[in-house]
């Protein structure tokens, strides 16, 4: 199907169908991280792995790990793979498209006969979706030594993560990051619309692109919408109208760039939201993405001169921004992204270079290892939603350029090691 | 206290201060309308009345009103009041001043011996407020014959309007508007700021304004905000802003003129209100209010075009706006302006013409009678608020100007009659 490779299709569609049947009832596709549908995932991808010859186990930090020995383990390991847990109603792809690939590269190797140098292994990161606890990357924070010790005592349900861990077969008190992982790999959908437009197959990804969320609050004065005249108002809402439009110009004209930059305001609450008061206040949360850090520290500084001149203008108090999360990106590592841009041709994949807008285990990971991604194609860029879609194609030539680029890695860690 | 009139100031403050310690506990100010607390301010009004020498009834409405038979009570009925029922968590005026001040005119007559040939009834009106049952003015439209049948099959609690106004005293199966009332007079605290910033001492209201309320339904798309490009979004949000923003435009436009118009977007809900998911939907209540027909119609057609065009701009699509209620507005009868204003004049107070934008019961009783109302200022213009505050002297110096109209009413009533 793929000319020069070993990777088939139809093995892929199958385990993509295989995964999808493991939903929670009348709400496709939710495998949320913890529960027992998550769990039922879990069982048949450790199956699917011992199948092809791997060892499983749970590592600590609760990830499911799929263990091809090398023939010279003492070089270390290559590590392949994504998430299978899904956010409520989600999709069949996010994550499990990942897995998935780095089950089939395995299988493929397994096919030709072939054994690498390093031991490979793939991996099912456990939690990379908001999880029940609030918070995500779980498992690859965990495998990183950067899960914040203050998490073990999140509760769901008065389980805390310390035991939620615990029962998927982790040890929540070993923190101790991994160091013999040379290079991590993970296909993703793009979750985007770009490669589609551009009709292209894969994205080689330069970054993960950190992520900042800013609250502003407008405080205005609630009075008689049918008593108060036009020119006596403090209108919460048409203040925080203004700074909606700022920051979708702001946005604009950062992502103007070659670099990916996105603003989006995603939480507005208005009070006291009655037909006939004057708004008297809204919440705002912006999520804004840069792929340079120079671009996040331009857009605070443009964003906080912006709200105080509309709050001068018209005469509503507004906060000064308050930064509530901030990321730094992560840049794939260069070696990498040079092995599968390298990669991308070998299988004849159309490809560009471009940026994650939205965060991954691969960031995780690039705490401890050279690490990186590619992105294959998602119909209309949907995602997070029951609608969300990956031709098996796609996913199968991403399975192409990961099997490739590990064959390459092989050798080329050698090398520069 | 008041040159050339027998209101005395003292009683009416006792009067508000009696009725404000009539309230939910740890709820000050609260008495609506069907509660035990409405009811037991009822029976305080009840014994005022009495205590005047009015005869007390409650009409199959379920308004209160205490008669003071006419020498001539074949000339029919001239009627004072406002309602005594408050929203949750109100205030002390709001209502209370009008009836509190008709009660005190009352009260001046009998101090001085004066009889008037027509009857003189002070009303406290059933529900002006928004009530349990969702529907306001309830007493006004049930004396005016205007309330909808189908109002008394609303419910709260399992118990629907028509039997809660049957527990309150009325019959809500007769329905025969009162055709003997020759004239109606409300005070009511402004709601607004004119007169204080004017410092004027009473409003002569021209106009009760229309109240139209538009729906609007921004119809976006839900994204991932950190992946979807800016210049790919359908976002409802920043379309939502730019027709906040041109109503705001559209209002301030319409007020510019002699007469009263404001325009508010006072609910506002977007969807799917996440962090990290550009807005997919929002729903926005407009709340317009014009003294003239012509500046509401003016300012739907206006919107309309304005809502195309932003979506023509902005590419998401817009619900044409849609009318969710309509009422015209209603003037005051010009005869009463004229001795209002000459009241006015009479006891020393600084006035000036200006239209009501809140709703009134004054607004249904002009279905069936010659009516208008006076404002006295209220502080800062804040109402429908623990906040809400009017001076004794004002409301004083108010009820001496409906003393000074009802008699002079008494005697030109018959002159035009």
């Amino acid at each position: 199907m793929i000319p020069n490779s070993p990777i088939r299709a139809d093995r892929i569609a199958a385990d993509i169908d295989a995964l999808a049947a493991i939903t929670e009832p009348g709400r496709p596709w939710t495998r949320r991280a913890f529960t027992p549908k998550f769990l039922e995932g879990r069982k048949w991808l450790e199956q699917a792995l011992q199948q092809l010859g791997a060892e499983t186990r749970i590592d600590a930090a609760g990830n499911l790990i799929g263990t091809i020995a090398g023939r010279r383990p003492e070089l270390g390991t290559i590590m392949l793979g994504s998430h299978s847990d899904t956010v409520p109603d989600g999709g069949r792809f996010d994550g499990i498209a990942g897995v998935v690939a780095g089950l089939e590269v395995a299988r493929a190797l397994k096919d030709q006969g072939l054994t690498l140098d390093h031991t490979l292994e793939v991996v099912d990161f456990l939690a990379e979706e908001v999880s029940i606890f609030g918070v995500s990357c779980i498992g690859s924070r965990g495998m990183s030594g950067t899960r914040p010790a203050e998490w073990l005592k999140r509760t769901n349900d008065d389980v805390t993560l310390e035991r939620a861990i615990a029962a998927v077969g982790g040890d929540p008190f070993e923190t101790t990051p991994r160091d013999d992982i040379k290079a991590f790999l993970e296909l993703h959908i793009e979750q985007g619309p770009v490669l589609q437009n551009e009709q292209l197959d894969i994205g080689v990804v330069t970054a993960i692109a950190g992520i900042t969320r800013i609250e502003i609050i407008v405080d205005g004065r609630a009075d008689h919408a049918g008593t108060t005249p036009m020119g006596a108002r403090k209108d919460a809402l048409t203040t925080a109208a203004w700074i909606t439009l700022g920051v979708e110009e702001l946005g604009k004209a950062l992502a103007s760039g070659e670099e990916h930059f996105a603003a989006t305001v995603g939480e507005f609450e208005m009070t006291p939201n009655a037909a006939n008061v004057v708004p008297a206040r809204v919440r705002m949360l912006i999520d804004a993405r840069a792929e340079l850090r120079a671009d996040m520290e331009r857009f605070i500084e443009e964003l906080g001169k912006g709200v105080a001149a509309i709050a001068e203008k018209t005469g509503v108090t507004v906060s000064e921004p308050r930064i509530v999360s901030d990321n730094q990106p992560t840049p794939g590592h260069a070696d990498l992204l040079d092995v599968l841009d390298a990669a991308c041709d070998t299988v004849g994949a159309r490809h560009r270079r471009m940026a994650s807008g939205a965060g991954h285990d691969t960031a995780w990971m690039a705490r401890i290892t050279k690490a990186a991604m590619i992105f294959v194609p998602c119909v209309d860029g949907r995602s997070h939603t029951p609608d969300e879609f990956a031709t098996t194609e796609d996913i199968a030539l991403g399975a192409a350029v990961l099997l490739d680029a590990v064959l390459a890695l092989d050798t080329k860690l050698q090398e520069t090691n």
